[in-house]
């Protein structure tokens, strides 16, 4: 029985009765090769990535979805058998997991672009966050009580602006008062973002344009010591061939997200955060 | 007695009869201030940042160059008197200086900037190699023998390539043979970058678009122990103020240069590079 995705928070949506991803509810997601170039694109990374050599085993383990190879399912808009990517279900550990999908870099098309690609795409990177925090955040879900989740609209996320997206990187984890357990601590979301940023200091083999980094964790899991916060890579549509210089794009929009984390850590309470809005605002009190 | 500067190798050049800076030689560098708002706002980066307390005294020692005020200069194009920011000359120090100015970042204009002056930029930056590297070699010099140096012509240097980029940093250091002495060792130009990093990772107070890092030494002060290698920030009259979030766009395009020059210490002898160039061009040498 495949159905969407119950925990999915950004990109094509099956329950919209569109072309989008499904799972089989025991761990696997399946995604629909999308049109154009973009499909066989991300199809050839994950072939090239799953068997690369110089990508270490630990990266490619802790951050990247397991990949199985492509079968071709009746597609979730009813217009018959499609090729669909067979991939890890990355929430099915969790129960309720609360969820934030950044797309990273401040830049989200590839250099060798077709021109209408670039001005479609450095148009929202300059209506949304991207181009001035060098990552944005496209979608998200935080889990309240009982079954209740914070889950804004796409609209409202698409008009985040700075102190919008501090205040949800704040949010996603003192909601659940657990801000030191799901941020910090030796395998927590700071620390995995830390070893991620090491690999993408060194790594020339692929530019990760428009990917996005998905934080996540499940509370009850984490309170009671079943499964922690992961951190893993998604959307490999437009990677390109790194020719061996760094992703420093990605690693830029990691370096800014990582700062935006880490204020969460030495500032508990948000002080410097009111101080600084305040100023800006002459004293008003809404984050937005 | 104030002349052009004698080692001068990226900007206007008061060489050429136009308006550019001047030297004292014993230690000073006069730069008149540039013409639109880029001179108020070069005068006003070097005003705050001399006396903010934020900053290090270490970072703004090792990697500025001090800033004495502005006073008020016959120009070099004889236009008259004109205000000129009074600053550190930053190669008195050396005899016979080998440097290359790096202009750092993927993005040189500040997301503020007037759509036609974004598009000058922009249009520079993808003919360039600031859009795919994530910097730029601006200008150079690297001293041969007696007074003789490779000083390659702006146009040339505005044509680089990635390969070229490659061999310049790898011929600055390689031609005196002191590659280990001058990008290694603790106080080489490879930990001085990795310190600046470490800044660049933390502040959020200033933006540094279209800066530069210079990256300077001399023989014989190396060899004599004299006078070591010096990583040295310069050119802000486009800085803009942080706003409380990580220069992503800055440091990406520094670890991306990290990298070339880490490349240099961990394969002495290029070999990776030819094996590159080899299979890129099917065998063809040039590095261009």
């Amino acid at each position: 029985m495949l159905n969407p995705p119950e925990h999915q928070v950004a990109g094509h949506d099956a329950r919209l009765g569109g072309l989008g991803p499904l799972a089989d509810g025991s761990g696997r997601f399946f995604k629909p090769l999308q049109s154009c170039s973009r499909g066989d694109n991300e199809l050839s990374f994950y072939t090239s990535f799953s068997s690369d050599p110089r990508v270490p085993p630990s990266v490619r383990r802790r951050f990247f979805p397991s990949f199985h190879g492509t079968q071709l399912l009746p597609a979730s808009d009813s217009s018959g058998p499609k090729p669909h990517l067979v991939l890890q279900d990355l929430t099915s550990q969790f129960t309720r997991p609360s969820i934030i999908d950044f797309k990273i870099g401040s830049r989200t098309w590839p250099p060798s672009s077709p021109s209408d690609y670039i001005d479609k795409c450095f148009k929202k990177d300059r209506e949304t966050t991207s181009l001035t925090l060098g990552f944005r955040v496209s979608g998200l879900q935080i889990h309240e009580s009982g079954d209740a989740y914070y889950k804004p609209s796409r609209d409202e996320i698409r008009s985040y602006g700075h102190d919008d997206v501090r205040r949800i990187v704040r949010r996603f984890v003192s909601d659940s008062g657990l801000a030191s357990a799901v941020y910090g601590g030796s395998d927590g979301i700071l620390a995995q973002l830390l070893e991620l940023k090491s690999w993408f200091e060194d790594q020339t083999i692929y530019h990760f344009y428009s990917a996005s980094v998905m934080v996540m964790y499940d509370k009850e899991g984490v309170e009671n010591g079943r499964s922690g916060p992961a951190v893993k890579l998604v959307d490999f549509a437009h990677v390109v061939e790194g020719d061996g210089v760094i992703d420093h794009n990605f690693l830029g929009g990691l370096c800014s997200l990582i700062k935006f984390v880490s204020e969460v850590l030495t500032d508990p309470d948000g002080e410097g955060e009111g101080r600084r809005m305040k100023a800006k605002k002459g004293g008003t009190e809404n984050g937005k």
